[in-house]
């Protein structure tokens, strides 16, 4: 087996900074979020022999990387379950150099053979105008978790206990505190109890990381627990959680039109502006109680 | 000539909610941010006949869609110069269908060969594990500004004026009264006086939809300008900001380990948590005045 959730890279850089408050700069000592690419390739037999290709570049913060990019392929739909995987490892070639852990490659069974059409819509495609948009804005779209996830939910939450979820998110993000620069996502049960909490400067690869993590602990589907965003609830994010069988999104911020028609569509609840002693419900209150 | 700026299809969407805050659940009424899927399509000539790629789809809050998708070509370094540009337009098909406004078409000149491989790291590519990441990786870093932009600037600011940007830039976003749910990009001469702004739920489709209605203008380079960034500064935001010119950013939240080494590689002045009477200084400070 392979290891996930190494952290070899730092997540903080120290730096020194100019502090303007009163009448005269401040020198000061600062830490800033780390950010560096990371490229996610997948190993697997295309049927003659085994291939190799570049999937993503992603901007993220070092730390969870192998979770990150299980998390990814999961997400995307381009694996379907952990059983798929070979391997994990971050990629180094004869000369190592410094990037050699910005690159992880995730090796598949042989007898696996990825979707990789469900990544059309991230790439440089060649279609004609006939299909106007059709290709493209369809893949964003489509949305299908695995046969394997349950959609059925049985938690409601209370009032009480999702008001509870932001401090404790908060407690939780200690890099945060250092820094102000890293989005959290965090998995919550009905008691209110933190399951998982993962951080990254973007908010994609924190629910790539939950994800990942989840897959390879077993916890998938996530269908009887809340999701907290600790900034705003955009499309793509409710597109993740669908994959991963999460009925249940609160965030601090807003959600975007169409987070809430994909939310409406796979019967999710969506909770929003979640701060102090109160929120928005914005769809599925019938897991809610007050 | 073709219009830049048209905004047909609305930026903000009612919804009926649940208000929960004392005891009992209020129904009211409540605007989202709308996000959509846009594909931006590059037709040009490839030396035999005219050839069309679809380039990039990515989610945004719909308005300035032709200026987004110049700012995107340009700041990716796929357009130099706005006189390549022979059109912009929605690609519609026979079969007009509600996604018409969701794709849009730059056409370039005969003449023009368009760098496409700049794309390269966004999309799927097949490499050997012998070039571990380097050419993914190195695209992602490789910024090469115009030869046609200066990278002399004039301007020094002066912290009040510094101090002054954050309220005139929530004067000037509207929806984001009423949404909460918009990024704000805005650029600033050393007087303090506004003279672009630009919203989206996506970060860098703001800065893409400035530096767009910058190009169609003739205002760029941005050298003598200062760029506000209602949020954090990462590395592509700073990516962006290099190739128009821009030589001096602040933003409201914090800029990221790689957004800094990048900002003091090109001379750019970054400010950070400009907030109320303070603000950090990380590179650049002899372009400003205390």
């Amino acid at each position: 087996m392979f290891k996930v959730g190494r952290m070899s890279q730092s997540s903080v850089a120290a730096v020194r900074i100019q502090k303007i408050s009163g009448e005269s700069p401040i020198g000061s000592d600062d830490l800033l979020t780390v950010e560096e690419p990371l490229e996610i390739r997948l190993g697997f037999h295309d049927g003659v022999s085994r291939s190799q290709q570049s999937l993503s570049v992603t901007m993220r913060t070092p730390g969870n990387d192998f979770e990150l990019a299980l998390g990814f392929l999961f997400s995307e739909g381009i694996i379907r379950d952990y059983n798929d995987v070979l391997s994990v490892k971050y990629c180094t070639d004869g000369n190592r150099n410094e990037d050699h852990e910005n690159v992880v490659r995730v090796e598949l069974h042989d007898e696996i053979l990825p979707d990789l059409k469900r990544l059309e819509r991230h790439f440089y495609t060649s279609s004609s105008c006939g299909v106007c948009g059709k290709t493209s804005l369809e893949a964003v779209r489509a949305v299908c978790p695995p046969e394997n996830i349950s959609t059925e939910s049985r938690s409601v939450f209370s009032r009480d206990i999702i008001l509870s979820l932001p401090e404790k998110l908060r407690e939780a993000q200690l890099v945060f505190e250092y820094t102000g620069g890293l989005h959290a996502a965090a998995l919550f049960d009905k008691s209110g109890k933190l399951i998982l909490m993962r951080e990254d400067i973007g908010r994609h690869n924190a629910v790539d990381k939950l994800i990942g993590a989840g897959l390879a602990s077993g916890q998938i589907p996530f269908s009887n627990h809340i999701l907290l965003l600790s900034g705003r609830t955009g499309f793509e994010l409710v597109q993740k959680s669908v994959m991963a069988g999460i009925k249940a999104i609160a965030s601090v911020g807003a959600p975007s039109s169409l987070a809430l028609q994909l939310a409406k569509e796979f019967g999710i609840t969506l909770i929003g502006f979640l701060r102090g002693e109160r929120f928005n419900i914005y769809s599925g209150e019938e897991r809610i109680t007050i």
